[in-house]
């Protein structure tokens, strides 16, 4: 089953590159919670290609419409979401998406409509001869599939699905602000050789020491935002994004393809969530980090370089505030500590390039492979921190239903006078 | 999470009675089946409520639009589904829902639009002076959700939610008589007092004694749909269906409600699919079907008759040819025989009558009940047949899977010279 | 998987009838509940055939002994469990289990050793030429594994099985009992033909209306237990005891056995545990019940009964301190409502007969079937209901928890100043 | 749950460090593989403290007895395990384990005891002025519980848990072995800053590259194995494992610990296993390497070295033999492309150490820390292969039979004539 994070919060999601619609189901979410599609729709708009300046100039315009689990008693602000029409020949359905209300505790569904599909440009991988993109899943998704799968882009392996991972992220970081003051962010730390040498764990490590590990002020949060949203990359270090951003275009312009390295951080965590072992917070965030496509390593705080370390230098002193130092990211035992989360993934160079390289037919003709159409993003890592930041929302929130739930409070079971 | 069936095939669902749609995700199809919309369509429209003579007489459109999971070369026939808009100010986004195609193995997402709802019919249940529908959930989802439930009607609790039930149950059909001929059908066999004289186990049994256990031809199984869809009601015995049209009819007239017994029988069912103990076949069936909405008691094989006999009488005979009698109802030791699925599902009187009855406010003030507005099912079980049916395709194409699983064959796992 | 209950509170099982032992494996008892195993032990005893008068004689010794997820300070009290010896060749190794302390909130495992299988019972049944006992699991697993089943008895469909469940039930009681004053009981209410005049059921609904609702008393609910021990079978009804037990004892003199029914009432529940729809607390109990081996039918409330009602007569009425009637039987919208649980379970005789019947060998060839050796129960209803019970309770903590982890309290996240 | 892989392969585990005994079942193994006691300790013991010239001295005999899921007509080569003795007061029971037979399908439970536990090593930790070990999950877990945590240890957050992976790998690789003649290996490549000159992904390539992707042959897999089981430490390179012997001394003479990185890699994988995104392999690999004890990151293939790369020099180039190189690691969209599967982790130094460090008590008083007792691997590092090994066993087993469930053949659905 597609089903990201779980068992108690999760989200389901169904959608091709080039189908209808993403489609998105999210179990979990605790009543009461106040959500605003304009929120959700706001992480969407940090996805979509095209929202930067070096992403794909393919178009998408990806609206969410919210269909299910919301309610308030004022049913023209419930109700106020886009208009949704069903023409089937003579039969017409319409209705609209809901666009703020009070989470009612059952799943609320989502569906963002794919429109940006061309087709055309795929011609040169159907069928038995269709050409195999190096890098790509066509090959295997060809024979898993025996030959029924789609052959107009990635399917489901197509960066368009997370789509729902942002979706199931945008309601967990809500819920998880509003009883924790919790937020997740990330930044662009490394494009091909290019380092930054502005780390945003580094800043956050900084904040904290300033303050004996109080709380970081929501308005503090706020300005690391803006900072990364106004460079040229969505990154803390200025100087560095202004180098990459020049290198992702030099890389574009030569027809070839660069990857890049992404750090996610989340502040004002939540401690003691998380289970102890097989299904350890750091086991389930390893995994979707370390597991989303084109990633190729993942570490969580001081990552690799603990493996030189001794451990008098590695081990963080604790005093009565807290934990004096971060190595650990976060997590000890696959249990959050209340320290940030601190994670680092590399992404390799996006497979799809201009150049010719080595390939077969899916019936393993061998060819000199050449891409005909088609654009895609030279940098697949620049817009992909909002979906690693969604993917530790999800399963952070997970983690903390699981953590309440052995905390039973006779209080929440009262109906008539018991 | 609102799944259903799993691990292998799985339908996750969501969307409350009132809200904009009913949203459903099937995971677990395997690719090169398939599939029409039409045909899911043709099972929703015998969900439908004011599909039969004797539901409810709100009008509901229920126009199914695949999303996913589809592909064929071509295009044309595939995309031919619904038109689906996205109106949101000035953004509009539009595409068209699949008519048919082969499942790429990748999940199916379909929407329902509801378009029914009147929100005006339910001011009598809202907020803590709402009042308190007695059999309904009302009370109880008011406070488990700590006021945050949609009180227009009974959110997921409602029958509105088996769309996805039959959307799910739908494709398993396609599945499991494409790969063994299976079919699975239902027939009403008790209103009220009043009871069938024929049943549809019985009909079968006597078709497999006289062919000693040969399958079930396509064309018999037809006629026998055929019979059940011509009849006051959906059963098999023709004066059962006069009798109980009428019942039917005068209890709506007294403002109340009646319950009923529905047969599910499925046919040419594939042997030895179902895991032994505690995620049994018989656990799973017997949960889907005695957990589904206003039933009270399910059955298997010769159910509850069983209690009275010895063992010399209920212990089926085995010949080369098979089981000689099916007290068993198709499973033993969770397992499936080969012969056919019984199964017998006891439905309560829908709960919601226009006689006045006592009951409480929310906040728990004694009160004189007595339904304002909204009109009703008056025998909720007479449609309820095409939801068990879709409950038993699920949980037995997932069965049929989980078996398939444990027979390694090096055939599916060559890529290469390999 | 073998998992019973789950996703928060599981049992994991493993272990066939015939093999060295059954082994158990609790997970997400919360931290901080006091267990000891002399009273997991006491519901293993009720199980243990044998351990009634109208049991199979088969004598089996099943002492638990647990080995892991509980501490306490007194070192000597935790580890007087029993000592476990292990050698292999010149290597031995000896520990002991545990006897009582708290729970940690980690996995607790339990083992319980088999001693009692004689081999040389079972040659009648091995290999392609073994033959089938009817109504057995025999024939469909044979073919199901390939041939690979231990043909000594019925594997993990073997009744030993349920040792895992009752072992998750006790620990499951003890937790809601704690929290709740939970207690869950069962009562054999019929025999072949031969039926209780009165049921637990309604014993416990007359003690409700005579006090409006108040819990019912540790006190009273100990007689209850106590009057059922005593009586010939495990029921309240004595005359009836006394009759079925005569009734048993023939049916054993014939080499014949006859079926049972028995009622499950859980008293003292907490309302508002149990999800909306697919994974319902009655689509799960109903499973749970109904997909036990052996059994043919399960009800919940008034059971079929309701088939024949009208609504005005079926709802039950709600004042201020409560329903004032069960017909729902505990559950409305698969959410428990504080009511007691009442289910009904109806019992095959069981399959294994002294008398003659039409069978083949595991390769089709037709046969006379008698049995050689092997005594068994005549009637698996009567020692079924801890069983029973044990399910319950295992579903109903999981709801709970279910329950719980919706309400976020951020006092259980706190470990520095935070 | 604490449970490694699954749905279809699944290993649950109970036990913590010092309780009586580690419990382990492993569910969904295939009928008809016949299996040994003796293979599966021979894995068990690579994987005991003292079973290498580095770990700790602690003494630990761990002895597998094999509890259920076995069966051969042999019943004295079938029940010739170790045996198992519980004696409680009066009552003794006795039976063997299981020594070697053919799995039936049924779950395979084990036991191993602890019996080198010195409880009084641990008065140090005890209570809330316990001390807390930097590094270590003291703090948390004490929270966590509430004060129920068992301080002797590390409960199941110990190294001691990963018995049961080793279990559960050392089945799963029996399979894969029998079905596609697949080994997973391990090396060591870095102890503190000391990186080996060979690695075990290299030599593997070369011998790829020399054979044009022939499967590796058994012999060949052997004498890998010898290499590295006979060098100081295991790894490929024999003059790293020299001079990372004696950084280990050394350190441990220090009263330090220090860190380490081991390459896994899977050869002969069948190609096509692995679902697409959310339970896609990588996800599910990555997660359970990333996540043990003490790994703080993860590769896979070329792993970050990719983010410096352009993608013409990424993309491994495809012929009609497979392909040319393996950055990719043997994954694509998350599914097996039949190259090696090739994974890289790093492991922080051991937290326990001998030098004084900052730290508190569990109610957070201040204090210098210094161990009193208690003798630990100054590098955990270097016996951690053979559970990384056994992860990716589990993992690369359930996406197997994932794919060999979509593929459904009705041969293996035959009974009587059907």
């Amino acid at each position: 089953m597609e089903i990201l994070g779980g068992p108690l919060y999760a989200v389901a999601g169904a959608g091709e590159s080039h189908g209808p619609a993403v489609t998105t189901i999210v179990y979990g979410c605790p009543p009461g919670i106040y959500l605003r599609a304009a929120e959700i729709q706001r992480h969407l708009d940090r996805r979509r290609p095209g929202s930067n300046k070096h992403g794909t100039p393919r178009r998408e315009d990806d609206t969410v419409v919210l269909l299910s689990g919301l309610y308030q008693q004022d049913h023209d602000r419930l109700s106020a979401g886009p208009a949704l029409t069903v023409a089937a020949g003579d039969r017409l359905s319409q209705t609209t998406g809901y666009a703020e209300g009070y989470t009612t505790g059952e799943p609320v569904a989502a569906i963002v409509l794919s429109t940006a599909k061309k087709s055309a440009d795929y011609q040169q991988f159907v069928g038995p001869m269709g050409e195999v993109r190096p890098g790509h899943t066509d090959l295997v998704k060809y024979y898993k599939s025996r030959g029924f799968v789609d052959p107009r882009g990635g399917g489901r392996s197509s960066y368009r699905s997370t789509i729902s991972d942002v979706i199931g992220g945008a309601i967990a970081r809500i819920v998880l602000r509003e009883h924790f003051g919790t937020a997740i962010l990330s930044s662009i730390c490394q494009v091909g050789p290019l380092q930054a040498s502005q780390t945003l764990a580094g800043r956050v490590q900084s904040m904290l020491q300033a303050s004996n590990n109080q709380p970081i002020a929501a308005a503090a949060i706020h300005d690391l935002e803006v900072a990364m949203e106004a460079a040229e990359i969505y990154t803390l270090d200025d100087a560095f994004a202004s180098a990459a951003g020049e290198l992702i275009k030099r890389t574009r312009i030569d027809g070839d393809s660069i990857g890049a390295a992404v750090e996610v951080v989340a502040l004002n965590v939540p401690p003691l969530a998380g289970d102890p072992l097989y299904q350890s917070l750091k086991v389930r965030i390893m995994g979707v980090l370390g597991g989303l496509h084109a990633v190729q390593g993942v570490e969580i705080g001081a990552g690799f370089a603990v493996v030189a370390r001794r451990g008098s230098e590695n081990n963080d002193p604790i005093r009565a505030a807290g934990y004096q130092a971060n190595s650990h990211g976060g997590l000890i035992g696959g249990i959050t500590t209340g320290m940030p989360l601190v994670f680092r993934v590399g992404f390799k160079p996006t497979s799809t390039i201009a150049k010719p390289q080595q390939s077969v037919r899916k019936n393993l003709e061998e060819i000199d492979f050449q891409l005909r159409k088609g654009r895609h993003d030279p940098c697949v890592g620049v817009r992909a921190g909002v979906t690693l930041e969604s993917r530790v929302a999800i399963e952070l929130l997970n983690a903390v239903l699981m953590h309440q739930a052995q905390a039973i409070d006779v209080e929440n079971f009262r109906l008539f006078g018991g």
